[in-house]
């Protein structure tokens, strides 16, 4: 039989929105790579009645309970004293927890209050799971067929407890593991993406096949549950094969990559140099560049001509072809690139320039009309772009022509073919 | 009677832990602020047995339902066929939120695939609430004493439908106002500030004053429930500036003012235009600059200077000085600056240079180690900032680095004292 795990985070400040229930994410990635389905995420308040109810709540509809938060001192241990009433348990005063508390205090040299000395008490019987991290410690018992595990709040200490303490008493209930593989998608919607795949996508039960809107791009993933390792990889595998069939070069990396991570390795592993000359997306595309750490290998530098004066002084934009077709064109976006090529002294430069909204420019173009350049040895490419969408959104405007601007140099590092206007 | 929310949040990806809950953190702050009591948080997954038995437990439990998720072409419209159900309510066919969705593929410039025409069946008597930043229209209804509202899962959809679509619906709800008042805070430590308010914060009630940490920066909040907004605005007012007396210039905005905006409007106001040269932030400054619709009234633009051969030759950073000293040291910050305000043709130009991390450079200048500059008509600043904190984070070493050197103009435009090195 396969464990169903529910999530309960306790905290009125989750239910007041002052802090987001990122253990709920983070143990929920854990829980699924030991193979373990999480079914519900529950969040309640500091109130022990709906505490109680949640509890028994998630007692008849999962079998392993997973809380986090309220162990703290000055929440009276709330969970504790809930939970362990709940499965029938007395709290008992543990000495080696309230000599860990004060351990704790000394190292770092402040001063206990007393009421610290509440999280030595712990539900008779459980397994103490020790808080390096922090002084309230966590605890797991088990009960008949229901295992429970209680965590603390603060992000920093529930995550480590979890992988070094927790996990280790859940390998109990390990069966087999679950894998997935992401493969990354730019250049069409979702869902023309998805109604490529729904035949797959709904046929499919082990592995799963499953899209995920990102900003202005999606991520596909392969989700396979097997016995190991090797086992899940050898159901992804083909169906991995099937999908880079179906969309070939839309598939632009796996994993964690992003454009801009794809196009600095693909530059670095040719020796090559980057420059950018920014309109509209004002200096996103280097700062996405940026973002990467070792980023300098192969990133010069940029420039944001965000008035045409600094693109005809900076740049060497012809100033009559600022002033007879304006500063959102394809000529100016090939100027602009290869100015930036000239002047920052890289193998190659990408440009963008258009109107980011929310409103027309003075010329009547549209919002989202973008033109984006890349200047490399061999030639300049141009695309025309419109990305209004729905909303007039300035932000995704930028975000979709940094986008176009990276995938314009994916596309040429891998030799494909790109559109030109 | 008090109204009892309750969030209920669709889809399989925030139990596997591949996206965070941050509808819920957004739609809690917003429905506090609406005087509503959010008790209970629950996400489950893409299964419609599952999903029926949470929205039944929903409604055992709280009176007002608000689910986010599951309204995309990609998911069936799981939620919404799922949740009419619950209430006895059939799917109708809406015509003008066909259109409404043909119309958002047509101005995207993209092809619609017939499954989009899913969105544009709702549940038959409900309020549609339209998207304007998406395709999946929401939905809200009344059942008897039970009110429930549908949102679409993405938080660029799902937060301004409910301020600008759902809030108004709800209004209905409201049982007095509660106002908020949000201060801005630049400059100390959340622990410092939190330290000097710690005895009004613990003392008020009615207001409150609640500290939010953000990245780099701090918000404070002054919250008050009262019959009228005039008589909410009353209770606060003689907070705010108790606060304002206690923390002075630190406080460098209110509500949704941000660094960058406070500068730009700032520097309108003047009539002066602005510049940038960056070296680690990588044309962060620029690119929150340019997020703002407007910014080219004063952002003339910027040079990203990633090597020392772009800070020479674009910039004019002496040669010689990048040999002897390294890039990472004040002089260099001021040159680039100087270098800015002259090839931009801007008033003033900001810069930063220093080691972003995750590694020290090559010098052996930490991680954390920044000199930011400003140059003005009347002279130059620079000063020396160490942002390694706890974790080596380059993207929060990148980001303190960008709101020091907006914090720099901030301070010239008030004509504040800055501090230098």
């Amino acid at each position: 039989m396969s464990h169903i795990v529910e999530l309960l985070a306790v905290g009125t400040e989750l239910l007041l929105g002052n802090t987001v229930n990122s253990d709920a994410q983070m143990l929920s990635r854990e829980l699924s790579a030991l193979g373990l389905n999480v079914y519900y995420h529950s969040v309640v308040g500091d109130n022990p009645e709906r505490l109680h109810r949640s509890v028994e709540l998630a007692r008849s509809r999962a079998d392993v309970l997973i809380t986090t938060g309220g162990l703290g001192p000055t929440c009276d241990d709330l969970t504790k004293k809930v939970v362990a009433q709940a499965y029938g348990l007395e709290l008992e005063y543990h000495p080696e927890c309230a000599a860990a508390i004060r351990d704790f205090f000394a190292r770092s040299g402040r001063a206990m209050t007393e009421n610290n000395l509440q999280q030595a008490w712990l539900p008779q019987g459980c397994t103490i799971l020790e808080n390096r991290w922090g002084t309230a410690p966590g605890c797991a018992f088990q009960s008949g067929a229901h295992y429970v595990v209680m965590l603390p709040g603060p992000p920093r200490e529930c995550i480590p407890m979890f992988r070094e303490e927790a996990a280790p008493w859940l390998a109990r209930l390990r069966e087999g593991v679950i894998c997935s593989r992401t493969l990354r998608v730019f250049g069409r919607g979702e869902s023309q993406v998805e109604s490529l795949l729904r035949g797959r996508m709904n046929a499919l039960t082990n592995p799963t096949l499953a899209p995920y809107a990102k900003e202005g791009e999606m991520e596909l993933r392969v989700t396979a549950k097997a016995d190991s390792q090797a086992a899940a990889q050898a159901l992804i595998a083909p169906v991995e094969q099937e999908v880079r069939a179906l969309l070939g070069e839309l598939i632009y990396g796996t994993g964690e990559d992003t454009l801009e991570r794809v196009v600095l390795e693909g530059m670095k592993a040719r020796g090559l140099t980057l420059g950018t000359a920014e309109s509209c997306t004002g200096g996103l595309i280097a700062k996405r560049l940026t973002d990467l750490p070792g980023a300098s290998a192969v990133f010069r530098g940029g420039v944001v001509s965000y008035t045409n004066q600094v693109k005809a002084q900076v740049l060497g934009v012809p100033r009559q072809l600022l002033e007879e077709q304006g500063a959102v064109c394809a000529d100016v976006a090939r100027a602009m690139a290869q100015g930036a090529r000239r002047v920052l002294g890289c193998d190659a430069a990408v440009s963008a320039t258009g109107v980011a909204g929310p409103d027309s420019d003075e010329r009547g173009n549209p919002v989202g009309l973008v033109y984006v350049a890349l200047a490399a040895p061999e030639g300049c490419w141009v695309r025309k772009l419109s990305l209004a969408g729905a909303s007039d959104r300035r932000d995704r405007v930028r975000i979709m022509a940094a986008n176009h601007a990276l995938d314009m140099v994916r596309r040429w590092l891998a030799g494909l073919e790109i559109e030109k206007i």
